[in-house]
């Protein structure tokens, strides 16, 4: 059986390497006598690479082969992206893909074309990087239904809150150093901005719920307004901030879905996942809370999820493996504000006492939180659980207290 | 398609019970327009059951009733276990089980009758209890080469160790909490002296190395001897004691398979695990460490993973799953202590410096421990790897230093 790559940047290169370096073992475990790669699909020339010999330019040499049964996207991007995967899916080739950009925005028209035409539309190494989600979600949950899936899905973002928390860097030295590290690019923005945690649970809602979720529709807030303040006091409440990607299901027809920083309590499975690992809390009605860890990102764990659908597309050639979702729709995701949660809040008070007097009057008791050296006009506490967006509309209106910083406490 | 259940225990009436819950979806995800329980097998009566009408004693009318495609093992221990299982399989019915005894005993026995009829034998369940292990080690992490599998498997002496290092519990006190909570058996010698982790290790080093490993191979050592001495000076050192089983592969022809008390240091992924919670790493020499997090055991996590094999069933009646391993041989599994390791070690001393400085001595550097309230003639400390068994060896020998207590300090 003959494979071919499209893009060959860090995600694809490693595809290359596993494919070389575990090679008897993947073809033993595609059932095949051989797993070869014919092609290299890449604009860019690699002059002295080993693969030289397989390097293409022009994506028709792939779409016209009929010797080739699956191909791997690995350019990123929507577009030309978007255009070849529908042409080599219409053409009866399985696609695998790591594009999260790509399934976020495009999962539902891809894996209908797929199903169209009888061939695989695979995407583990999409979500969580080598951590495997998608298919312990579709195959090993199959039993349950899934209430809420939470998850640390951004590497770079975890990393810099990971240097906050725990090296009381600012957030601007620990992107630098991120930057540094080769973990954050030189525009940041697509991972700060939480756009990249947005795409994976998109992807990761689409799934468990049904139906699919657009990268639109999912309210996105960053961790560019985390201050070293706010992780000293989530430190004195037994907590640390994270950057989190949540789903949960209101019915059949209504879910939430949304990213943005969550105080979490120390005892939480989530707190304790330093640097640039991610990892993935899925909520069974017959389960419970399971979670799933490891490297979310870098060249050989990502390229590892890739390989593995590969071998799953060469072992089911014959047959598509059951994975999808329904088409989505405008109403489908519902305001996560209408449901209840406990607010951390950070603010400037001019009247310590008469502060205090009025949140209690307006929230109701609350959890003064303190930390070493904060100036005399700042105030920390965390409120009971009530509809957020209550709670916001009553901070909002309280006269003694002026919020500098609301964040979300998970339940989890 | 009909389905009959063995055993209405706990895991049993479980499945049941998931199976009724979520009927709809489960229908819908085993591709089939109907997934009946026809029976359910056990010697017991069940007055006034909603499923009494399906109860049967008679294990004939399981076997020769042709409707019958897929059967649930749930009945535990080896016998009649093994016997029904394989007649099963023989009549061309696929089984599924959570009976852990039965596959670390009997599996590749029983894959390979599978394999010949051409039916499936799964058994999600068997570890783990409701974590997601088995398939995504198949499948997930096809594309690596495992080098280290390591897990908290057993939730009963996870709770014990909980209570000890939180609560400051002894052993013995501790392991009554588990039994009035239900965690423990009256005879809790599986759980305690580490025989249930040693059948959970034994079906994961099968599956990731290849060749079926019984558990009389696997030396076993459970937390009886473990005393709150140690949790404190484990606490010292920045870690927790957790009963570990590990699998390690030295060469293709050559695992460790073990299961001991080790020390845990703090970041590790397994030390935040509490209470009854189990949690599986995975080394892979592409992906690096992937951790599987959840309910190792109770009636609804585990009976969700056996039905999600029921539905993997039901969707490859046509065609088998690709799960198994070879024949066992004698000399496949190898002494870990010809490994390095380092060891903690607490010991009573008549001089301690003279016993330090035979310690440096004889072992070189170490790290000295301390805790409150020690006896004046005890002292702890933690060696630098080497060979576990020189190690051993050289503590042994030692003049002036008696060993209370020696434990395996993991590296992850």
């Amino acid at each position: 059986m003959y494979i071919a790559v499209m893009g060959y940047g860090t995600v694809g290169s490693g595809v290359v390497e596993v494919l070389d370096k575990n090679h008897e073992s993947i073809v033993k475990r595609s059932m095949q006598t051989e797993l070869e790669l014919k092609y290299i699909l890449d604009l860019r020339d690699f002059p002295g690479d080993p693969h030289e010999a397989q390097m293409i330019k022009d994506f028709n040499i792939i779409l016209n082969d009929d010797d080739i049964k699956i191909v791997v996207e690995t350019m990123g991007g929507l577009h030309p992206a978007y255009e070849f995967v529908s042409s080599l899916l219409k053409a009866g080739k399985s696609v695998v893909t790591s594009n999260k950009e790509l399934v976020a925005a495009k999962g539902y028209d891809l894996l209908s074309i797929a199903k169209e035409n009888n061939v695989n539309f695979l995407f583990e190494a999409s979500v969580g990087g080598g951590v495997p989600i998608i298919r312990p979600i579709t195959q090993c949950l199959a039993a349950n239904e899934i209430n809420e899936i939470a998850g640390i899905l951004n590497g770079t973002t975890n990393f810099i809150l990971t240097m906050m928390i725990e090296e009381n860097m600012s957030f601007e030295d620990a992107l630098k150093l991120a930057q540094d590290n080769g973990y954050a690019e030189k525009d940041p923005t697509a991972d700060v901005e939480g756009f990249d945690a947005c795409r994976k649970i998109c992807i990761l809602a689409s799934l468990c719920f049904g139906k699919h979720v657009y990268p639109e529709q999912v309210e996105t807030q960053g961790i560019t307004k985390i201050t070293l303040a706010d992780v000293e006091y989530a430190s004195s409440y037994s907590a640390v901030i994270k950057l989190l990607g949540i789903s949960q299901r209101i019915s059949d027809d209504k879910i939430t879905a949304f990213v943005c920083p969550c105080v979490v309590k120390n005892f939480s499975q989530l707190a304790n996942v330093s640097d640039v690992f991610n990892a993935i809390l899925v909520r069974g009605n017959a389960i419970g809370d399971v979670v799933f860890y490891g490297k979310g990102a870098g060249k050989l764990p990502t390229a590892s999820a890739v390989v593995a659908d590969v071998i799953d597309c060469a072992k089911h050639t014959a047959r598509r493996k059951f994975i999808g979702w329904g088409e989505g729709d405008k109403d489908y995701v519902a305001d996560h504000r209408q449901l209840n949660c406990a607010l951390y809040v950070r603010a400037t008070v001019a009247d310590r006492d008469a502060a205090l007097s009025e949140i209690k009057e307006s929230l109701g008791e609350v959890t003064v939180l303190t930390r070493n050296g904060a100036p005399e006009d700042e105030i920390a506490f965390v409120t009971g659980e009530q509809k957020e967006s209550l709670l916001r509309e009553k901070l909002g209106s309280l006269k003694n207290v002026k919020p500098c910083s609301v964040i979300r406490v998970a339940d989890f």
